[in-house]
């Protein structure tokens, strides 16, 4: 890691018409010629929170520790919302404090971050609109410099969170929601922090243990059911191709989450399933 | 500067399907294997040279000064159109010579051109219908590595200009056009070149000093007024979220252009919006 | 070549919106920090190998030969289809063994290809359902490395191929079919290998030169004929321009192949053209 170069990745809603991603990029090697620039979304859906948090949350660890996540999904552009920056041992982050760094902070528990109140680290003169290029975009470039988190502003310990979609989890069942459906049509759910221990059972380890007395639950995938809306799917599948072609299959994603797909097709499509729909799933418990 | 990579920008209208942008990026590398690529759009409306010419007269300037821009939105490739490379001092550009570089040649009053006329710095044998990849992605891997302009082409001075939509200037009005409509739906005009004073007010100052005998003009914000279509809005705003969720505004935006927006939501569609509307803005003039 | 960086190519049908493709990035960056990365596309139809392919065909040759070409289109992901490594003169590739490097094969007589069965190249605890982000992405970031073909997998040499679209060739005509639409609405037709040998002629040499009791055919451009559906174009040109704007042409396009398109506009629209649509060229052979 000593020869690294530096890494900054972009998530936003500004889709790939306009060039507003390409201007922050402009900004960033102005500061930082050597950094490195990888895209991971600029089409969440315009000022979707949610969905920017959720992507967000799913990739960051993929990325080498000293990378700097730069999120620029801000509604409250030029109001009252905070702009902060957010240094964990797994990544650094600079966005707005509107909850998009909700699904990293609840996998990190150790961190530090401050307000961004230092305008000698912004562009001169920032716009009240485009504050991913004129505060944002610099401040990660002088973090990819080696600039220290406390100098480019306040310490901050109170950062929003989204309110999380409910999640009820009892001895023989977890009810969740589909939280976001993906270019293919899988519908992603919140019951996540499942895994395969071996062929035939799943284990569920939520994050918060206290849900459970037991602490984790098993089950045999073969006699699980998942149910939304008018339909039912009998087991969890480990892949697509386990079913047929354009059959419906409830599955472990990639990312832990139980995750709803039709084999080479659209499930949100073919299902009708939508965000926010509720997703039950129902199994029984066998020894931990 | 002096340990800087080049940079190259890519700014086509070759979408993000067919590979035709990756292409361009391996002949790039395969001639300067040291230069950053990054991309401003290739999601251009097909041969819509106006809308491309707008974003790079919005984006060139966040660059490092060394950079090259390389246009490709061409629909005369093949024919008469001339291929050209274009230096100023801040930025240098590889473009057909059909109106893309107009905003560029508005903003920077020195600068020197060539044609390209010298196939030693195209690929062997250019296809006649993709000259993004035989003759402009080389020239401008050549340019990276140093190479200077007079050597890549004939001197010119007579590059095409686009028709500039109107724009009429009055003591105590501004009378333009929407231009662009931008992803999140909001309308940028050609009334451009505004900006905030103080917090309550704005100075235009027109390109053309010409146009108004004080050279520019400044008015209180709060009681100015934007008139399109049947809809008047009152108040310049700074930020979108100045009103209300839903509710629609007038401010100056990022580039520093009246722009028509809705909180959270889409002008466009919301207030029927399209390029080319007359948009007028009315102010009592104070004194500069 | 010798101070050249590493570059990995991608080319996915995971589109730009869930950040599928930027957590391969940042697998990538943590094995291999120094390596180039370069989007091909991610926009392929979800699951269409044989779009992936073609563009893949005409796209790898443009990049320096120690480019390595990521390619995750992979519709029996999970399931029993191989995953392989390939190594030809003019690039390597890291895929699904599902027939997307068809196009590459049919170009590339020399190569040498691995099945990827050595886990200790992939990320521990390979997911189901993610190999691109588990097993392909680390795999091509240990070949940038210089972790040699052979350590990777094992020896294989029945790769998959996909079923080449029927291709007729006459002394005075060849037939064949629509194999892909662009971004422009151009149609590419698999009558390929098309080459402008002067002004008016051109010559036709096929990939199998026994179709052929010549070897090779050509005939006057300007008496050939393109009959597609119920339209017969009359000559073939040499570029978009040659016709007034909103007509249509064939032409031979930038990868040389037989190319149905109109001038500024959308041929696949204007003439109702699809994918396996049969298109036929017609000609009068002349002397080679």
């Amino acid at each position: 890691m000593t020869h690294s170069l530096p890494i900054i990745t972009l998530l936003t809603d500004f889709g790939d018409q306009d060039g507003y991603a390409g201007v922050m990029k402009g900004v960033i090697l102005s500061i930082a010629p050597d950094v490195r620039l990888v895209d991971i979304s600029h089409q969440i859906k315009p000022q979707d929170i949610q969905q920017a948090a959720h992507i967000l949350g799913g990739a960051y660890r993929y990325f080498p520790p000293h990378t700097i996540h730069l999120v620029v999904v801000d509604p409250g552009v030029g109001g009252e919302r905070r702009a902060i920056a957010l240094e964990t041992p797994r990544g650094r982050f600079v966005a707005p404090d509107n909850g998009v760094l909700t699904y990293v902070l609840q996998q990190e528990p150790s961190w530090q971050a401050v307000v961004l109140d230092k305008p000698d680290y912004w562009l001169p003169n920032p716009s009240y609109t485009f504050h991913g290029r004129d505060i944002f975009s610099p401040v990660a470039a002088h973090l990819a410099n080696g600039v220290p988190l406390h100098r480019l502003g306040s310490p901050v310990s109170d950062l929003i969170l989204l309110e999380q979609p409910p999640l009820e989890v009892l001895p023989n069942a977890i009810r969740g929601q589909v939280i976001r459906i993906d270019r293919f049509g899988n519908a992603l759910t919140n019951i996540m922090r499942l895994r395969w221990i071996d062929e035939r059972t799943v284990e569920f380890q939520p994050l918060n243990p206290s849900l459970i007395p037991t602490g984790t639950l098993r089950f045999d995938a073969r006699k699980a059911r998942v149910t939304f809306g008018w339909h039912t799917l009998n087991g969890l599948h480990q892949t697509y191709s386990q079913v047929a072609v354009g059959q419906p299959a409830a599955l472990i994603g990639s990312t832990d989450g139980l995750e709803i797909a039709v084999n080479q097709g659209n499930a949100a499509d073919a299902l009708a399933i939508k965000v926010r729909d509720t997703v039950a799933l129902l199994f029984e418990p066998t020894e931990a």
